[in-house]
């Protein structure tokens, strides 16, 4: 990427799901792809993905297309997946547990390594293969994981705490799955999923009754 | 709401996050907020939030505010929060039994009241205080249920499939979380949670080493 060009967010979004359709077609033993084909797999139209690619210099060849292997390569080496990036749990509930459990982040090169809890029925436990630590101790253990992304799956009114206690344990790229609104320095990442939020948006769009 | 005003989904999605925000504000006995308290809670600048009110007529009053009941109960309305919305579950994996436990979902009014799957393994059991049903039986079940909200947690290969059985039991609004990117009918809403996406998008900022 060439220097001080920023990348939209939405482009990044889309390269991650480039990556996931581009995944799949390898596991089909598919060679080549067009723009055309992401626009049927993905609804994302051939413009604009060659669009989003050229933030990145020159990908595929007029009339041929992409080779599948090369552009998951090369998308993979863009997104920081070509090699496993381990992960930090916070919140050992049942959402902590199905995510430790889920496939798809194993599949894409992330590793959940450390589950922490405040809880002390559940510290020393273990949820899947992890030991459940206690929160408290979260800057030591990070200090020899060196995780750089967490994960938080506490309940609304923790969030904030445990974020910050995250930034002091030097991790600043946090996936929030709590419904709260963390307020952090600048610098520090934040991508919020709140199921409850999506369900909103699709309930505005029911039909009066 | 005028008639013919189409709403901008950004605005449907900060309307959900005042919400919350509201919610949260309810339950510590707040009894008026300003826009300016809205952007310290949230983030989002009070412009901002002023503008996504005016899409639905006239709120707070200059230089006292919001009443916090008052705006919870309209958006409220507005994302046809005010009574229990039923939402039926596909899937009764790790994920999904965790999202029927989920605290956040009740507390929002949205009540998952059936689940679905097509392991013989798992049809006929409980899933929480939920007994697991056949998903080939979701036509004639949701004939009496009557849910219009349905959610997906099946592995990325079965997604579609499922997807369509779904709009065939009457269901199009749909919020999928395999990754996977479902092809429906242009009247079918489907709301995606990716978190291996999510995960990428914070993976692309961390620092190269």
């Amino acid at each position: 990427m060439p220097q001080g060009i920023k990348v939209p967010t939405p482009t990044l979004e889309r390269l991650a799901t480039y990556f996931t359709v581009l995944s799949d077609m390898r596991t089909r033993h598919v060679d080549t792809i067009s723009s055309a084909d992401i626009e049927e797999r993905t609804g994302i139209n051939a413009a604009q993905f060659r669009k989003d690619l050229s933030y990145f210099g020159e990908f595929g060849r007029p009339g041929i297309g992409y080779k599948v292997d090369d552009l998951y390569a090369r998308i993979g080496r863009i997104l920081k997946l070509e090699k496993t990036q381990p992960v930090i749990l916070v919140g050992a509930g049942n959402l902590g547990s199905a995510l430790v459990g889920y496939p798809a982040l194993r599949a894409e090169n992330f590793q959940i390594v450390a589950a922490f809890d405040n809880n002390y029925n559940k510290i020393g436990k273990q949820l899947w293969d992890l030991t459940i630590h206690d929160i408290s101790s979260i800057i030591e253990e990070n200090g020899s994981l060196g995780a750089k992304i967490a994960i938080i799956a506490v309940p609304a009114q923790a969030a904030q705490d445990v974020a910050e206690m995250l930034v002091k344990a030097g991790i600043k790229n946090i996936l929030n799955f709590a419904p709260a609104v963390l307020r952090l320095p600048p610098d520090v990442i934040v991508r919020n999923v709140d199921f409850v939020q999506e369900l909103a948006v699709l309930s505005f769009h029911l039909p009066a009754n």
